[in-house]
């Protein structure tokens, strides 16, 4: 049982990248890794966002869900736009993410801080409070699209 | 007893019916809404691995963060397998998804288990409760991939 379990433990292991600084061993994985998060997000962002906008009927608890997965998230895309990841994948991600690092982490930080609001708004149940935060959520979205997200996928 | 158990038919039905039907407008949607998921989970799997297996140091914050991230999603996959979704984008769902639903959906239970009992293992801090809870994590991912993951992608 234990030479399975470290067997088990030992294949799990070597799917993670070895160094510590990265968590990614190939600018694709951390090209799919942040897709992928982003991917989810859009999802549930949008099901919150047609419960408020009226096309889908208000579901508090799941709108609580969906929030929550938003905010678990949130932080995850901006730990994988390291150097050297514009490349590996076809992917949307403009130069200015790197040529402007500090305006593109004031954008992902902004997003994070309106998604945690969105967050405790969901929780609180109101559909009101929810309407409004996901204004912000919404507009953090747009803006950081706008200046570091390419029109077209490149390699 | 009969209205009883009709009332919890059809609210089961009603839950096993909405979210997939609803929440994707393509096929292509639900595959990769599922994927992105498996993709975020299989890389805070492997972090955790990482460090269960001794390949990384141990960090109880970074540890119960992944297996946070991995509990929120683990229970997404499963609502995105709707009828229809074998086809839209290359994928490597097997048919036996379909023609065996409730093997797999034992065997999607089974890991939403597991993966519960990893996040209240990294929660504890304790390395010892997430290496036993990793082999079960990992036993579960591993029977699924086994039985419903074909080798190649197709169409």
């Amino acid at each position: 049982m234990k030479r399975l379990l470290l067997a088990t433990l030992a294949a799990v292991g070597a799917m993670a990248a070895l160094p510590a600084a990265a968590q990614f061993q190939k600018p694709e994985d951390a090209i799919k890794y942040r897709q992928s998060a982003f991917t989810v997000m859009g999802n549930h962002v949008g099901r919150i966002g047609a419960m408020a906008s009226g096309r889908a009927p208000f579901d508090a608890k799941a709108a609580a869900e969906s929030a929550n997965i938003v905010a678990t998230l949130a932080s995850l895309p901006g730990t994988a736009f390291g150097p050297g990841t514009d490349k590996g994948m076809p992917n949307r991600a403009k130069p200015e993410i790197w040529s402007d690092a500090a305006k593109f982490k004031a954008a992902n930080d902004k997003m994070i801080a309106e998604v945690a609001k969105l967050d405790a708004a969901a929780k609180s149940g109101s559909l009101d409070a929810i309407k409004a935060a996901m204004g912000a959520v919404g507009g953090s979205c747009k803006a950081c699209h706008d200046d570091f997200r390419a029109e077209k996928y490149s390699n």
